[in-house]
C-alpha cells in the first residue's frame, strides 16, 4: 500500500497551514504582468480567503517598491462571501510588489466561540480556562516576543480563567495582528505598475504643426504652434500630440489624397520618415531646429501642456538607415527593398523594418535609442503608431527598459486591430490604448463595451483613451450627424473615459468631408498643409471648454472604472453614474444619442449608490447647462434636444440630499 | 542613457519569437491544478494564438502521460478571432501533461500573399523567386533535415521561381508541419487528470444497509442488501452508496430523531464511528463480516453495480483511536475531549480530529491508511463526509497519494458550504461534488446555476452530482409538491447532470415527513432501523427506470457541459438542448416545474445547433412518453401536466430531419 511506504517526512510542510488565499487582485494573467494603477488614485487589494471549519481569520497585504527590502502592511477586512479587501493610496511611481498573508486568529476564534456560548446562556468555565492557554500560546507564534511581557503581566493573577472582555482592548488589538510563524499562508508576489496620474486622466489635442502657420500657403513652425497654447490650455487640454516631426522622405512621396504622384510643394506624409537630412532623431527643418523645439517645450510647460510625439518605427525609402543598416530591411530577389503593404494595397512611401533579420538585436537597440533621444530632449509621452505590426515581445522589452529609468514615460498604443492583440499590447506595458469607442454608437454597444473595459480583468491593465476622430478615422456617425453628432461623440468620450483626445482643428470646426465610401477625411491633412483660419468660439468648442472644466473640477471624472449605467426607458438616451466616494461626488450623466431628434426618458436610480438620496426631494444641478431640478424617488423625467441641450451632467452632493431631508416636515 | 549601456547580449533570447500563445484551456487556476476529464470523453484543447502583422500561423498541442518522455501531437485549427482548438479522445487514466507550440509558417505566409496578388491580377515574378528562397530556408529550421532531400529534388530545375500550386500537396502538407527551431513559441506545461468514465456519468442510489432486512424489527445485513441488486440494476443504477458500515459508538449514542438519550436497541448514527470492537477499519458485526463484504462486492459486480463507502473522518468518544492516539484529539482544561459542534449546537456522539495537533503527520498517514485499507477490500468510490471541516491541504495530499497508485478511485465531496470552499475542494482533487441543485427550484435559478457550472471555468474541474434529496436534506419543494415534485426534481437531476443520486428508499416512495421547521426527514433513518416493505412499482420508480434507460442509450445525457437552454415563454417550463455531435444526438428536454398545475409554452429553437432542422416538418420523438410530434420552424407548442406527463424528452435525429426534407414536394 502506498500509505505504508510513506514517512512523516514525505508530508508537505505546508500541511499545517489551514488558510487558503486565492483570486488575488489587482493581477494580470496569473501575475505574469504587473497590474496598472496611478499615483494618488486609490487601489483595492482583494483576495478570496478561507479555511476549513469555523475559525476566525486575519489577513494583511504587504507591499514594497521593487528593490526595497522592507514590507509595508495594510490589514485586509472581510467584505462578505470570503472576499477580503484593503485600500491603498500609491504615492510613488514604480513597480510595486505585494503579497497577501492570512492566518487563523486563535484569540479571536476563542472569543467568537465564547461570545456564542455566552449569548446562548451556556456555561463558559472551561472556555475561560482555555482563554489562558490561548494567550500563553501567542508568544510561541511571535518569534520576536514583542508581546510576551504584556501577556505575562495580564495573566499574572488570573488562574481561574479569563473572559474576552477582561483583555484590555489595546492589548487585544495588538495581539490579533500577530501571525503565527509556520501556520501563516503567504501568497506569491504580484506586481503593480504605479504610473503617473496622467496615465489615468489626460485630455489630448492632436495637431499637425505644419498646418499652424498664421497665413494660408505657409509651412507652420514650432513658433506658430506656441501661439495656440493659450487657447488650448484655457480650453482644458493638457497633452498636445504631434504626428512625426522628422524629415519626410522624398522618394515615392505621396501627393494630396494619398496620390501615388506628388507634385512640387507636396509635403508628403509625416509618417514617411527620413531623407538625406536625417531620420528619427532629426527635426524637419521647416518646423524649426532643436533650439526652437526646446523653446516650444518650455512654452508648453508654462501653460501646463505636455507635448506628445509619435513613434512610428518605419522608414521612407531614403531614410539614412536604408544605406547605413541595409541588414535591417527585407531585400527581395529583384534587389528592391520590401514596401509596407496590406496586399494587394502597397504603401510605396514607407518601408518596414524586418524584425526577423539576423541583426535584430542591433535594430532593437537602435529603436530604443530613438526613444531615449527624445526623452533626452524633454519628451515624456509617446503615441506609438501601429504597434501591432511590430513584434509584441519587442514592445514589452522596450517599454520596460525605458520605464526602469523613466517611470513617468507614457506610451499610448495606436492599435486598431483584433481584440486579443489590443489587449495583449496593454498587458505587456502600454500605458494607454486607443479603443473601439470610435465605432461604438448605440446605447447597447457603449454599455457592453464599457462593462468589458471596467468590470472584466481588463480594468487592471487596459487603460482606454477615447477618440471620436483621428486623422485616419472619420466615422459615418460624424458625417451624418454633423455638429450635433460631434458634440454627442465628444461628450461621450470625455465623460465615459477619463482619458480622451480629439484630432482637433477639424473636430472643433465640425469638418466632416469623407472620401466617398471610406471612413477617411477627404483632402486629408496627412498629405497636405492646411491653413486653419481662426474663428470665433464654435458651439462645439464652448462645450469642449465647459466639459474639460468639469473634468478638472470633479474627481469622479478623473478615473474610468467608477461607472454604473442607469436605465432610461429609451434606447436613444444613455445614462450613467460616476462616483468618487472619497470626494463624496455623485455625478449622473445623461446624453441623447440621437443627433437629429429630441428624446425623453425616465432615469432609473435603482442603484445601491443612489439609494442614499431617496426619501425626500433632492436637488440635481446640471453643471453643463447651469440648471437645477428637484428629483424624487426612483424615476425622474428628462428631455434632451440635440440642437439645444444634448446632455445633462448632474451633480448631487450628499450634503444637499441630507439638507433636503432636513427640510422635511 | 539606458540604451547606450545595453549590449546585444542583454536582449531576451525569446525576442525573435513573434507568436503569442495564451488563454490555454483546459486549465485550472493558472495551471496550478490539473483540469479534469474522463476516458473516452472528448476534450477540446484551446488557446488564443496570434502574432504581429499578417503572417500565417501554425500551432499544435503536444501531450503525454506524466513520466513518459515522448510527446504525442495534434494540430490546432483556427476557429476564428485568434482562437485555436484541437479535439482529443483520452484513452488511459492518469495525469496527462500538455503544452502548445505555435509558429509562423513561412511557406503558408508566402502562399497567402501570392494568392492575394494573383487574385488581384498583379505580377508575381518576384514572389515566384521568393518561393525558392522560402523553400531553401526550411531545412535550416528542420534540424533533423527530414525534408532536405525532397525539397532539393523539387527545386532542381526551377531556377526562375515557383508558384504555390507547383508544390505537390503531399510535400506541402508535410513541410507546413515543421516548426522553425528557435522561433517557435512553446507554452508552459499544463496538466489534465484523466479519470475513469464514471466520474462523468454515474447514477447513485443511497441505502442504509441496516434497513434492508426482510422483515420489520430486524437489523439488515449485507446478505439482505444483495437481494436488492437485481431491482437496482434493472432500474439503471450503477453506484450503491452506503453510509458508514463501521462499529457505532456506544458512549453518548443518539436516540431516535437525534435525541440525546438513546434507549436499548437504538442503533445510533452510523457517522458516530468506532467502539471497543474497532473503528474505521472494522465492519459493524451486525451487518456481516469481511467475508460477507467480499461476497457483497462480488454480487454487486455481477449486476454492474459498484459499492461506494462513506469516508467520515471523525470518531465516536469510544473509538479505539481516542485511547491509542490521544494526541490526535483536542483535550480541554477539564480533562474532556472536545466534541464536534456548531456553537451553540453540540454533537456529543462525535469528536473531530485535531488537525492542528503536534502529531498531525501521523494522523494524516493513518487516515490515508484507512482509504488504502478499503481499496484493498475492493472499494473504488468514496463519498467523503463534510470534507470542508478538515484542512483543504490534507485532501489535496490524500487524494493525490491515493490516485497516484489507483487513478480509478473516485472521491465525491459532500460539502454543502460556502461557494469558494466548494469550488476549492473540486480544484484540489475531488472527482465529483455535491451541489446547490437541491435548493435551485425556479427556472431562473436552475439556468443561472447550470450556466455557472458548465460555461465558467468550473467546467474544467467541478463535476457536479445532483441529489434531489439526502438523509440530511428534505426540501420544502418535495414536502409541498409530493409525488409530482419528486418526479420533477428527479427528472431535472437526471437530465441536467450526467451524475445524479437519490437517497433511495424514501425517495422512490415519495416519503416527505419533515421535522417541523427544518429541512430534515422526521424519524430519520440516521438514528433508527427502518423496514421498507416491498411495493409494486410506484409511478416515481417507473419514471426513474425509464429515464435511466434513456441515460444509458443517449450519449448526450452522459456529459453535463453540453447543455444549451431554450426559451419557452413560460417561467414554469424549462427547456434545454443536450447535444452529442459525435453520436449525432439532439435531445430537447422540456419539464414543467410546477408540481400542481398544467402549463404550456412555445419552445424557441432559435439556436445554432437546431438550425439544421428548419425548412420542413421534422419529427420529434418523446422517448419518455412514446409519442411523436411533427414540429416546424422556430417555435413549437408544448403542454405538460404534472399529474400525467410532467416532461418531454424529445429526440431528433439529423437523418429524420433530412428524410422529412426529402419528403417535401
Amino acid at each position: 500500500m502506498a500509505a505504508n511506504l510513506l514517512q512523516k517526512s514525505d508530508l508537505p510542510a505546508e500541511g499545517i497551514k489551514r488558510v487558503i488565499v486565492k483570486n488575488i487582485t489587482p493581477s494580470v494573467a496569473c501575475g505574469n504582468f504587473p497590474a496598472k494603477c496611478a499615483v494618488n488614485t486609490p487601489v483595492a487589494f482583494r483576495a478570496t480567503i478561507f479555511a476549513d471549519g469555523q475559525a476566525v481569520l486575519r489577513a494583511k497585504v504587504q507591499h514594497r517598491m521593487t528593490g526595497k527590502k522592507k514590507w509595508r502592511e495594510l490589514p485586509l477586512t472581510l467584505t462578505g462571501n470570503d472576499q477580503w479587501e484593503a485600500w491603498w493610496f500609491p504615492e510613488t511611481m514604480g513597480i510595486v510588489e505585494f503579497r497577501i498573508q492570512a492566518w487563523i486568529s486563535g484569540l479571536e476564534t476563542w472569543k467568537h466561540r465564547f461570545d456564542l456560548l455566552q449569548r446562548a446562556g451556556l456555561n463558559t468555565t472551561v472556555e475561560q480556562l482555555e482563554g489562558i492557554a490561548v494567550l500563553r500560546n501567542i508568544p510561541e507564534e511571535d518569534p520576536e516576543h514583542l508581546y510576551t511581557e504584556d501577556i505575562h503581566s495580564f495573566l499574572e493573577d488570573r488562574f481561574t480563567g479569563i473572559k474576552p472582555e477582561d483583555i484590555p482592548s489595546e492589548l487585544f488589538n495588538r495581539l490579533v495582528k500577530i501571525n503565527p510563524a509556520g501556520k501563516t499562508t503567504i501568497s506569491k508576489i504580484y506586481r503593480i505598475d504605479v504610473q503617473r496620474q496622467k496615465t489615468q486622466f489626460s485630455t489630448w489635442y492632436e495637431i499637425f504643426p505644419r498646418s499652424s502657420a498664421q497665413q494660408a500657403g505657409k509651412h507652420g513652425t514650432f513658433k506658430d504652434v506656441m501661439l495656440q497654447f493659450p487657447k488650448l490650455s484655457d480650453a482644458g487640454f493638457d497633452v498636445v500630440y504631434f504626428p512625426p516631426i522628422h524629415p519626410i522622405g522624398k522618394k515615392n512621396r505621396k501627393g494630396k489624397n494619398n496620390s501615388l504622384v506628388s507634385t512640387v510643394g507636396d509635403p508628403g506624409s509625416p509618417w514617411a520618415i527620413g531623407n538625406e537630412e536625417g531620420g528619427h532623431k532629426m527635426i524637419n527643418r521647416e518646423l524649426g531646429n532643436f533650439n526652437d523645439f526646446k523653446r516650444l517645450l518650455e512654452a508648453a510647460g508654462k501653460y501646463n501642456l505636455e507635448i506628445a510625439l509619435d513613434l512610428a518605427f518605419q522608414c521612407a525609402p531614403d531614410h539614412p538607415y536604408v544605406k547605413k543598416h541595409p541588414q535591417w530591411f527585407k531585400w527581395r530577389p529583384d534587389g528592391n527593398v520590401m514596401y509596407a503593404e496590406n496586399p494587394p494595397k502597397k504603401y510605396e512611401d514607407i518601408i518596414p523594418f524586418d524584425f526577423e533579420c539576423d541583426d535584430w538585436q542591433s535594430l532593437w537597440l537602435e529603436l530604443l535609442s530613438i526613444v531615449c533621444f527624445w526623452i533626452g530632449k524633454g519628451i515624456r509621452i509617446f503615441r506609438v503608431d501601429n504597434p501591432h505590426t511590430k513584434p509584441l515581445r519587442f514592445w514589452k522589452w522596450l517599454i520596460a527598459e525605458v520605464r526602469k529609468k523613466y517611470p513617468e514615460v507614457i506610451f499610448l498604443a495606436e492599435a486598431f486591430t483584433r481584440p486579443y492583440i489590443m489587449e495583449h499590447l496593454a498587458m505587456i506595458g502600454f500605458s494607454q490604448s486607443y479603443t473601439y469607442f470610435t465605432w461604438r454608437n448605440t446605447k447597447w454597444e457603449l454599455e457592453a463595451y464599457l462593462e468589458e473595459l471596467t468590470k472584466s480583468n481588463k480594468q487592471f491593465y487596459f487603460i482606454p483613451n477615447f477618440w471620436p476622430n483621428t486623422p485616419d478615422i472619420l466615422t459615418e456617425q460624424l458625417v451624418n450627424g454633423s455638429e450635433s453628432a460631434h458634440i454627442i461623440r465628444f461628450l461621450l468620450a470625455a465623460t465615459l473615459s477619463s482619458n480622451y483626445g480629439i484630432y482637433g482643428p477639424v473636430f472643433e470646426r465640425g469638418i466632416n468631408h469623407q472620401i466617398r465610401g471610406k471612413e477617411e477625411y477627404a483632402d486629408s491633412e496627412k498629405y497636405e498643409i492646411k491653413y486653419w483660419q481662426p474663428e470665433g468660439e464654435s458651439r462645439i468648442w464652448q462645450i469642449i471648454k465647459k466639459t474639460n472644466r468639469l473634468r478638472k473640477r470633479f474627481k469622479a471624472l478623473q478615473v474610468t472604472n467608477n461607472i454604473e449605467f442607469l436605465g432610461s426607458g429609451n434606447d436613444r438616451i444613455i445614462a450613467y453614474l460616476k462616483i468618487d466616494r472619497l470626494a463624496d461626488e455623485h455625478l449622473i450623466i445623461i446624453i441623447n444619442l440621437d443627433p437629429d431628434q429630441p428624446q425623453n426618458g425616465m432615469i432609473y436610480l435603482d442603484n445601491e449608490a443612489t439609494r442614499m438620496f431617496y426619501g425626500a426631494d433632492f436637488k440635481v444641478t446640471d453643471e453643463l447647462n447651469q440648471e437645477e431640478y428637484f428629483w424624487n424617488g426612483y424615476t425622474n423625467y428628462v428631455a434632451l434636444d440635440p440642437g439645444r441641450k444634448p446632455a445633462h451632467i448632474f451633480s448631487i452632493s450628499r450634503q444637499e440630499a441630507m439638507n433636503s431631508e432636513n427640510k422635511m416636515p
